[in-house]
């Protein structure tokens, strides 16, 4: 028997073929979620002005206790003096700070009185307080963000703030989702006793949908060669990525991989020592069309997904930072003495933040209402040894 | 001076307004990431058939290792009965069990022979083997799904799996976000030395569409009481939730609040013992519009929107699953004496799955691109006694 790939040769493998996807331009106000691909520098100074951080009065620090103070220097306008026969100036957050003053009082400190203000009982301010001086958190052209980032709400906030209209990100690849079996009828049609219905279709839009990939087209072939190639033939013109889910197991009706074959798609491997998954096939298209064939099984399927697809996705899109961690297991969990093993679990952190996975083992390969229960799997290496309660492994989430 | 609200008691507050936003029913197809808000039941028995699990020949236990095999049990097809004359039927993963059959032999350890199949040397199969038996997952009307489950890949799969081609989720708000301050100006426009660029806009986007919240309008009013009543009065008829930023501190233009009041707006809160954020302002609609008045600072706004709005509008999904969990901290951190301190930093969990929070303690409260950085805040009891390296604190992410 042919010694079987190891889960990280073919990861390696799969990986080798990451590739990129290129990069585009979008609006700021569609960026979310997108995959940062170039340098994001400041635009100025950073604060661009000395900056008042409280609404109160700006005065020269020593002036006294008793301010003269008849007029506004309301942000967004230029610094004012301040003026002749007075000593301060009203300011609000935000404002430019005005000529000649160096501290901010806050209102809250302050008891008005005509044209005057002064300091509440034993107030006392210290120089330069509520001034944010210009360039002291940094200098124009300091790089903020580097290419890999996926934009969140704060690196969408520095884009804005630095004057970035739009911003270069990774395409998003275009992927094909295609059902084999002919078992297998779509959700809204009636099924047999004998019938069970799609749904890795399902379960691989939910997890490319989440992390962004959303350029999705869905379609089925039947268990016959002709009508496989015909239809896989189609797929690989339009996608830069197919992923295919039954029909490369070992029997005489899976024509998923002799029609590869014959339309150019070169394998890379097949099979990988791993439960559940260990049918999974790759291969790289004519047009270099990356292109998984996953086991039929949902929940091998969802491994796979996870395992293998997610990560070249995200690898093509240059993504800096990994989405795995490593857990505890708050269980006993048996290992495959010869196949690594991917264990469904449910993930909290307690009280100490120490990150507990609960290991969710599946009744049956078949069964997959389990898994909405779950948040991914545990990867346990070969071994006959069990890895035992409070033993760490690496999880990889749905 | 009067006692400032709590976080605690500010957050009950705020979800005490969350009510609930509605359902809708949407295709399986665009369900992904939404709130599940029905039951989600077993259409028939788990699995539906006996099911054959691997590819290879299905026989009747004791019928000998060498089998009479002329005739196949595809998938999709209902259960033939073995033939006259033969003993076995080629069958393949997913196909119903042959009448008469009871075990499946996979095909890899079997050699064919014209139309004789024998057992590899020395094979013993077992009774029942690769016989996945009807209902021993679940049985047909076995509650599956709860509500308030997010929607992922394996949620989805089982929603197709039981015949739900469309899905009761929760309504996704409508959300108007509103900048306020004359200092402000948007991304594209050329920015003079004494303005900075509006940026609190794109980073409650990345808040809010990172969890599916994407009905958002955008606008700005400037520092005039009547246009900010006439900008905010419109905004109100079009939109569940307002989020403000700017303009809801003490200073003398600062309208928000007034303008609120006089369009019957009742405030609920007008501070917080917290830092940043302490100016946060919330109140109810004649509508029972919930609006958030942030302030204008970027730091604070995104802490303000991470700790009250995002739990607001998850609570109004209905969410069943807290966002936050326990972290340790890897170095010092101050504490603030009367406030609650939103400390914001990094989070990674080491090889034993220990999640540690390094903090990015914030150079001065204007300054916000070191928050990119960061993951999230954690939130800080006040004290007069720093939180020491190795204590834990709860995690809000970005």
């Amino acid at each position: 028997m042919v010694e079987l790939l190891s889960v990280a040769q073919a990861v390696d493998l799969v990986l080798g073929y990451a590739g990129h996807f290129g990069t585009e331009h979008v609006p700021l106000a569609e960026a979310s979620g997108r995959i940062l691909q170039q340098s994001v520098h400041a635009e100025r100074d950073q604060p661009p002005y000395d900056r008042v951080m409280m609404d109160g009065v700006a005065y020269r620090y020593g002036a006294g206790a008793v301010l003269g103070c008849h007029g506004v220097q309301r942000a967004g306008i230029p610094a004012r003096p301040l003026p002749d026969g007075a000593t301060c100036l009203d300011v609000m957050t935000g404002a430019v700070l005005p000529e000649g003053a160096d501290t901010v009082v806050p209102v809250e400190r302050l008891i008005r009185d005509g044209k005057h203000v002064h300091f509440e009982a034993g107030y006392e301010p210290q120089k330069g307080q509520f001034v944010h001086l210009k360039g002291s958190d940094c200098e124009a052209g300091h790089e903020l963000l580097n290419p890999g980032l996926r934009l969140n709400g704060p690196a969408l906030a520095v884009l804005a703030g630095n004057g970035y209209p739009t911003v270069e990100v990774s395409k998003v690849p275009s992927i094909g989702i295609v059902a084999t079996g002919d078992e297998l009828v779509d959700v809204v049609t009636a099924v047999q006793s004998w019938e069970i219905r799609r749904s890795n279709e399902y379960a691989l839009t939910g997890a490319l949908a989440s992390r962004g990939f959303t350029r999705l087209e869905r379609s089925v072939v039947p268990d016959d060669l002709a009508e496989t190639m015909l239809a896989l033939e189609k797929q690989l013109a339009r996608h830069e990525v197919l992923i295919l889910s039954g029909g490369v197991s070992m029997g005489q009706f899976d024509h998923v991989p002799k029609a590869l074959t014959k339309l150019g798609v070169e394998r890379v491997f097949h099979k990988v020592a791993q439960r559940p998954g260990k049918p999974l096939w790759f291969g790289v298209g004519p047009e270099g069309q990356r292109v998984f064939g996953l086991p039929g099984n949902p929940v091998s399927a969802t491994c796979c997904a996870t395992r293998y697809v997610i990560p070249m996705l995200l690898a093509g899109q240059g993504v800096s930072r990994p989405e795995t961690y490593s857990v505890k297991l708050d269980a006993d969990a048996a290992r495959v003495s010869t196949l690594t093993r991917y264990l469904p679990v449910r993930v909290l952190h307690d009280a100490s933040g120490q990150a507990w996975a609960t290991p969710y083992p599946m009744p049956t390969s078949g069964d997959f209402s389990f898994l909405a229960a779950t948040d991914g799997f545990v990867e346990l290496a070969p071994g006959d040894v069990a890895a035992s309660a409070g033993s760490h492994a690496v999880f990889h989430g749905w």
